[in-house]
């Protein structure tokens, strides 16, 4: 896996990939045969423009004034997300954060499904929570690897974030989502970690209820 | 609260204001009296040219060479996002999520204060999380009108949370932050929607533990 672009690649900005599972999950749950870049755009809250551009980093799948074929793009999303496939997600911290997504049966699909997940606390290990049992946090590596778990989700505190980060790129794991309030992983160039730290989320909000003169509201939703 | 930008103003892309709250957790933590955008790129895992484009939109604050000073820029982002002043928020749906986010002592912090939190289920509602009393849903309007709260935070069921929405912006809230994996408040432009959809977020990260032939891995780490 290499951080290198291949001759000829064009980057994929990062928001555009998280933007595919939305189209997808749009084009899934509509009962239309074709659909339009603007009524893509509408079912999941971006531009019509917004649309067109992240799809044409995958080729021309549209045809204009006709829209895109509904089945033939969500196979071609799956295909590209590389949810044609079973993922499996490993997830360590089972308070009340890995709890609420464990029991998120939408959290772990048929898509991306989490396998397994850990805990320190004696208390916690042991339980079932959604699909899984809480196991210890010292069968990690051994559990990731009989497995051939790739993602990981770290929902711990922000104290042993860094420490199970590595843990988990260490045991095989390629790609991070770190709820923990601190940035992990510098040191490992071959995980891709994704953060979701819910008090910046906040944060930012408080940019759109407070205006000042200098400021205006017109902002790009682009995510 | 206008949708139309002001003469002149210009369009700050959603994924820059995203941005700020990392850049000022960084430059608040740091001992540092002067920071390269290197240095607080390498702090929040982004690009100097990405530091240095997204503070550009608010004016140029450091020197070539030098690097900004820190807690001028700190003061600077703060007034940009509106965190000069206390901005309140409410939750509703205290659940896993909902317990998860007040139990978190960061998410509600003296920048954005979780005011108070509603739900439905008579066993939750008169529970205290964190630092709040869980209230029914009726008092809903009378308390965001109360308190002023300009943030509400969604977590509850998707089949409930368009509605909840709804009756947060008509009551006077003017961004939400939604868990819930549908698309709410379509029918009100008055309010920002910032969405958190924990499964798109791992069907996203399948896209970098896949490797299909045409899939280069250069993906910019743009969030």
């Amino acid at each position: 896996m290499s951080q290198v672009p291949s001759p000829g690649a064009r980057r994929i900005p990062d928001a555009t990939i998280r933007r595919l599972p939305a189209y997808l999950r749009a084009l899934e749950r509509s009962s239309l045969s074709r659909m339009t870049s603007g009524e893509l755009g509408q079912l999941t809250g971006f531009s019509s423009e917004q649309v067109r551009k992240d799809l044409a980093y995958f080729g021309a799948f549209g045809t204009r004034g006709v829209g895109y074929e509904v089945p033939a793009l969500a196979r071609e999303i799956r295909r590209i997300l590389g949810l044609d496939r079973e993922v499996l997600a490993v997830l360590v911290g089972a308070g009340h954060l890995g709890t609420a997504l464990l029991r998120y049966s939408q959290f772990s699909s048929q898509d991306v499904q989490v396998a397994a997940a850990f805990d320190v606390d004696p208390r916690v290990v042991g339980t079932t929570i959604g699909r899984v049992v809480v196991e210890p946090l010292e069968h990690l590596e051994e559990r990731v690897q009989e497995l051939g778990a790739r993602i990981g989700i770290v929902a711990v505190p922000a104290g042993a974030a860094n420490a199970v980060g590595e843990r988990l790129t260490r045991a095989g794991v390629r790609a991070i989502l770190n709820f923990a309030p601190v940035t992990i992983c510098q040191a490992c160039p071959e995980v891709v970690v994704h953060n979701i730290d819910l008090a910046l989320e906040l944060q930012a909000l408080a940019y759109f209820v407070t205006v000042t003169p200098d400021k205006s509201l017109a902002v790009e939703r682009d995510l």
